[in-house]
């Protein structure tokens, strides 16, 4: 025996087919697209929920992470928190949840756009954050999230199932709009995964990333797509907190902590829907480095040593939230 | 493929079947009673435990909501807490854990009586809840928990086989005492319930209420019956933390808010088993607005907004507790 | 039906075959031994992690027990606390996780020493302990977790599978050294195990000890030996909490509760690598009453009051983990 090849696509696979299963507990619909592709609707015709937000979390990080929600008073207004770990950081949050393949079709009104994420990201490679991740799966069916309100278009399931290299009859998509319960607590659950995105960005070694802990407040749903959105940042921005377990010296260790907090972005300390209107809806002109949890402690195993920096900004968060 | 029929009782079925499996680990007794009915002892003749209460709890919830204990630092004298989330709050805890079905056979001594909860409820529908439910199961076993000391008699047994709409040999009652450990866990909970419960009360629209989430202090067992009846209800009371998820308007969601908690009872402030004395243990004399968590969050789908009242009195609850 | 025969072996070989099958997941790698026995490295030359760890902590438990880990603000600097509960915690922690066994072989250097827990340890009895524990498993299956940094020689394996009654190929060995992630969870995760070795110690009748639940917070790995050793009982001593729950004269548990805290051994105040150095590594030098968590509830069903001693020690634990 020894260790077997992990792939996450199979190992996600299981956490779809018990989604299936349990539809009717989940209050998502399940149907098969024009391709006999497998669509889930998790929050927009179907009514979906904290629950089916929990199982869509773990599906977004292939099957390598665990989140879970419990009762913490580090928020009194906000007693419950989405907590995420991860057996496999980069793999989990890079590789997969990660939001970075943008999807469209067609044009103006009727266009299709969505961000996907999940393990069928692994499979296609198309983005150039493969570059500098050396998991590759070779799994046969594949799965991937869209923060969306519908589901894709024939043409656009085409062009993933040729880039996944999986029968359409193979591919699941799971949608939920940002607005939804479900579509909260699973953007909620990039607590971890922004981390790991501005620990790539601030240039750390990814292959020294060796474990990973997270939480922040379920943040309260919006109807409006633009303060929804805001919300969920929010909840990571000015209330997530990590921890995460580093390989090499300390001293990296110490500038990571430093610069992995939110607070040292020059667009902290206003409600992201602020900012994001503030920069007419451009994500673009955003700073990359506000992306990030509110506090970070980054434990450096080869030293012993732990560096924190940031901290949770609990009045903010109530002002974002109300 | 759609939305498949949702079965509480086929959803319970499994968790009880995993129950006799985990026989021995949770300490509990399995036997078959007079009718071949499926008899668990959790916390009268069998040790039972706090395990055996989790367990037990999700059974009431009709397999549609995850209980977990976790350490929390809301009350530092009782640091562990009973977390409830369910994926359908309103017929987890109305149509399946509201003890709201009334068992009795006999009189006077040796005479048998004992409040009925869980998914068999919903087969039966005999109580007046169930005209403002829409929920029907149409399983061909069913579950009932018992609050109580000893399994029933078989004319109740062939009461309830006939309610449901089962043979006996498919019906399964788990019994355990108030003062037991696994009976304390499994009221307390019942934390979510109490706020679903009270919702209807005053009326508020059940349809409108889509997720719910709650915590409460497990709270010490005491030999007593009144006492320990007593404690599970003062952690509700005055320990307990709701957070409801509603659609509708805001305004609606605001007045649900100020009216939940328990502090707007006449009785509140005191432990619940001196109010139950002072009322020479009438429950009916006792103000219904009691029976609710001390703090309640209700988040405004539709509008986005929060709205919360009341607040945890941990200096009450120490009292209570001790 | 009756409460059928519990063999902690047979609940734990689950568990173990679970790790097997998630072993890539996992980042443990399985091999087999010169005698056909299973040996999973989870923190040496694999990398482990802490969903390894929490894996390998229920296993220590003998499947007897639940161990996660959540948020808190308990310690605000340590956000994340590992839990354990067990619903039977004299056996899972004294019969099976407890570091009992003593297992060598050969002189100088070159020559294997390791602590051995988990399940083995019920079918061989060979600790004078086991006088004072009726339970006796018999298994056809054995796992012994060590606390190490390799695999034990085949005399070790041999010595174990006489002892325990099993052929090697039906012996797991699962080892991870105190240095590594894995092996820091697991050490952490014996919170409640050192109470019910105190209270048997302080000779608390062990048949009255019910029900257990303990926390601790999650230590930051060290590369050195001792410090690693100092930093997870540092957790347990500076920073866990346990509530027993016991049956008896309330005097006794109160007795209990206060004789169970760390504060009462001379030793406390420092970091326990210090102690340990000034003991010149000697453990039999240092106060066995030391071996106990912070702060310990006692909860005497019988009586229905709680009683409560020592505290959590936020400096101090900030000392002794950075």
């Amino acid at each position: 025996m020894s260790e077997t090849a992990l792939s996450i696509n199979t190992l996600t696979g299981r956490l779809v087919d018990a989604m299936i299963a349990d539809a009717a507990k989940l209050r998502v619909i399940v149907t098969k697209g024009a391709r006999g592709e497998t669509i889930i609707d998790a929050g927009k015709s179907a009514r979906g929920g904290i629950e089916a937000g929990l199982r869509l979390a773990e599906i977004c990080l292939g099957g390598l992470g665990t989140v879970t929600l419990s009762p913490t008073n580090e928020n009194p207004n906000w007693p419950f928190e989405i907590s995420v770990r991860s057996t496999d950081p980069v793999i989990a949050c890079l590789a997969s949840q990660y939001a970075g393949w943008a999807l469209s079709h067609g044009e103006g009104k009727g266009s299709f756009f969505a961000l996907g994420s999940g393990p069928g990201r692994a499979l296609a490679r198309k983005e150039p954050l493969f570059q500098d991740l050396s998991y590759r799966d070779a799994a046969t069916r594949a799965t991937l999230v869209l923060e969306s309100d519908r589901p894709p278009p024939p043409e656009v399931t085409d062009k993933v199932a040729a880039a996944c290299g999986v029968s359409p009859e193979n591919l699941a998509f799971i949608f939920a709009p940002t607005q939804s319960l479900a579509g909260s607590v699973q953007v909620v659950a990039r607590v971890l995964e922004v981390a790991l995105h501005k620990a790539h960005e601030l240039h750390f070694p990814l292959d020294r990333i060796v474990d990973g802990l997270a939480c922040a407040p379920l943040s309260p749903p919006h109807p409006d797509f633009v303060e929804a959105m805001g919300r969920t940042n929010d909840a990571i921005i000015y209330g997530g907190q990590i921890q995460l377990f580093v390989t090499g010296p300390a001293d990296d260790a110490k500038a990571l902590a430093e610069q992995l907090p939110s607070k040292n972005s020059r667009d902290h300390g206003r409600p992201f829907a602020e900012i994001f209107k503030a920069n007419k809806g451009d994500f673009y002109a955003i700073d990359p480095m506000l992306f990030s949890p509110a506090e970070a402690i980054v434990t450096s195993v080869d030293s012993g040593r732990t560096f924190r920096a940031g901290k949770i900004e609990n009045a903010l968060l109530d002002a974002c939230f109300s």
